[in-house]
């Protein structure tokens, strides 16, 4: 008898997860080595309490449409935390996998999914248990892997948070040049915790430098203070200035929020980077009429489908296809990664994989050599590494009467088999 | 000689102003009754200063693709107040529209703009100028004209703030379905300071009111504490809620700044509604793991060009044309205007005029009727007149190595012919 597949996603959505998922499901449709093919609704808290979604049950067209859903809201995601020593919550994932005839286990996600990853599939082994676990990367922030670029070139995720920073620091510029005399500073606030991948997009706008604006990253030193003596001589020389502040740049406390990982979750937090820096500027006194004014487009920069690259759909749904034939072909403890080969001349890549440990240990930041010299912005080598990924145009999204039609799935739950469970955090 | 056309902006940008501005240039082209067309540089304050922009210099590709430019920063915009009893500046005006055979004066703008325009015309007629002054609608807030829509239908630009947040909402939909497990409420901001237009559209993600969604207006009485009480009752049904809240919303102290004309600018407020309530829900305790997180779009949803409404482009572009339509038959003083014939079976709309005296002095909130009881939602009534504005997918934004291929004028200034000056509220 087949063994059969769970498919699940753990954290953060991105536009282009759903992409991946329709690529681990074709993959696996493709081939004679599956059994039926399940989701686990919520990441892991689903494999937990055995929620667990037919993926077989649904149509082929709704489940086609997944190529252009953007955020997990098919599947769902978590953040559940499974804690190093959380025996419990491991065994009893291998307790739903066995009494499910489960062998095959794809988890898309970031580095801790990763880790994840690894360990159900050496908990697999351990008992006995028949498990190839494929890890599926994905995340916005672009921080997996080593800033050689060994391990994974980018992440899916990131080429369309890329493109939404393209797109709105070039609307931005529009609006700044239009309003500038009397709303001369606008401060967007980006997300990327530590990693500095997603506001250093915003250069994208602007290859050519002719823009008013400036980067603050978590990458580099800078302060308010700095930022503010930064923007007035902006506003000397240019009359008006466009602000990019990373989330994770130094504005003394926010009042953080914790999420289930023990990350910060900047869109929880008492204030924001980007009110910090407008309360700042305004107090200190604009070299300019009018005022600062801050945009945090928080989640949007996550899930806004028509900024979704491309490119980076049509990888995100390829390294879900990649992920499988790994499985198949060379067994569990991967995660299917993309590269890119540095020596075409264009932009090419291939893809590969890479032991699940070692995705699962490396946090990677902006190479410190792709920041100038001032730290207010990247360098031509970073545009030359990112603007490939953004594409060239919106995805041919369906709409119908107004509406994007995202795939509509009936999330139809299997019958559960293994005992009733409460997942350890939630007792 | 025939006389030379001002054309000029005035207030917040919209994706579609462009589209009007077009459509203000094509209508004098086609036409013999035109001189030259200067666009002011800044709006009031260009004419002021005399910084009138060539437009007939532009190459014709370049100002066909005004169509899909958003924002105002081909030839700028600004809040500059002309105060009441502050004849200098307009006199100042009547000066340089006759140093520069001006005879015709085309002002986009909202309700401000409207009372300026007026001013200008009573002005010049005493003066002996020959002049006609027709204003062209725009506002995204929707809040020209009188709750039973008998001065104008709608104005343009809403129809692209309304699409604006049914998109969000519905990719908002999709996160908070993914991840409510651990991120619950997502809080997002809207534009329209007193007017609920803009929050209102949230509902148009969701006529059939399937979505854990609450809509808080300025219009309603509702506080931080009963919304707090709404979304845990929320999260007891459903375990999760998307709440989209006026920037009027009664939420308290914002330290709120103002701008030009004396409006409460949120941008640069000292916190934002979405804070407040974010914390205040925070503060509370939620009834459901995880925590509330805010959004503040700000500028991105009145200049997000991919989120424009195909709809409303064609219909900004086509009260373009009708100002001009209007100056030539008609003569000045009027406003053009988009009327709805409510008795066809479609969406059927039909171009007018008004007295730009009556568009002035009338500043429309959502009728009481399109509220529901409990405060928390638009009617379907508000449905039915919104969703047509929001055309069906996304206009055909030329794009070029990854990039939006926005208008690039060359902004030629002619030469100044009237003495030098100072306006008085840059003195």
């Amino acid at each position: 008898m087949k063994k059969n597949v769970i498919v699940a996603q753990s954290g953060g959505p991105s536009p282009v997860i759903n992409a991946s998922l329709l690529g681990v499901i074709d993959g696996c449709r493709n081939r004679n080595d599956f059994g039926r093919i399940y989701a686990a609704w919520h990441g892991v808290e689903g494999i937990l309490k055995e929620e667990l979604i037919d993926i077989d049950a649904e149509s082929s067209e709704e489940i086609a449409r997944l190529r252009y859903t953007p955020a997990s809201g098919a599947i769902g995601t978590c953040r559940y935390k499974l804690k190093e020593n959380n025996d419990e919550d491991y065994e009893r994932i291998i307790e739903v996998f066995r009494a499910q005839n489960v062998g095959w286990f794809f988890y898309i996600g970031g580095n801790d999914s990763m880790d994840t990853a690894a360990k159900v599939s050496r908990l697999a082994e351990k008992h006995g248990l028949e498990l190839t676990a494929v890890g599926v990367p994905k995340t916005i922030d672009n921080d997996i892997g080593d800033d050689k670029f060994t391990i994974i070139d980018h992440t899916p995720g990131y080429g369309s948070a890329a493109r939404y920073w393209t797109h709105i620091i070039q609307q931005a510029e529009e609006e700044n040049r239009a309003i500038g005399v009397s709303e001369p500073v606008i401060v967007l606030q980006a997300m990327g915790r530590t990693s500095g991948y997603i506001p250093a997009a915003a250069r994208l706008a602007d290859p050519k430098r002719e823009m008013p604006l400036q980067i603050y990253l978590a990458e580099t030193d800078h302060n308010l203070d700095s930022l503010t003596e930064n923007v007035n001589r902006m506003l000397v020389e240019r009359g008006r200035c466009i602000v990019v502040a990373s989330e994770g740049f130094n504005v003394g406390s926010l009042g953080e929020a914790r999420d289930g990982f023990g990350h910060i979750e900047y869109g929880a937090s008492r204030t924001t980077v980007a009110q910090k820096i407008v309360n700042h500027l305004n107090d200190a006194g604009l070299k300019a009429r009018g005022q600062a004014t801050g945009q945090v487009p928080g989640i949007l920069q996550r899930n806004t489908s028509l900024f979704a690259s491309t490119v980076d759909i049509d990888e995100a749904y390829r390294v879900g296809l990649k992920a499988v034939d790994i499985a198949v072909t060379e067994g569990g403890g991967w995660m299917a990664t993309i590269l890119r080969d540095r020596s075409a001349a264009g932009y090419s890549i291939y893809y590969g994989k890479v032991e699940l440990e070692k995705a699962a240990n490396v946090a990677r930041k902006l190479p410190a050599d792709w920041i100038t010299a001032d730290g207010l912005d990247v360098t031509d080598d970073f545009i030359e590494y990112a603007l490939p990924l953004i594409g060239n145009g919106p995805p041919p999204i369906e709409f119908e009467n107004g509406l994007m039609r995202f795939a509509r799935l009936k999330r139809q739950f299997i019958s559960k088999k293994a005992p009733d469970y409460v997942p350890v955090n939630m007792r």
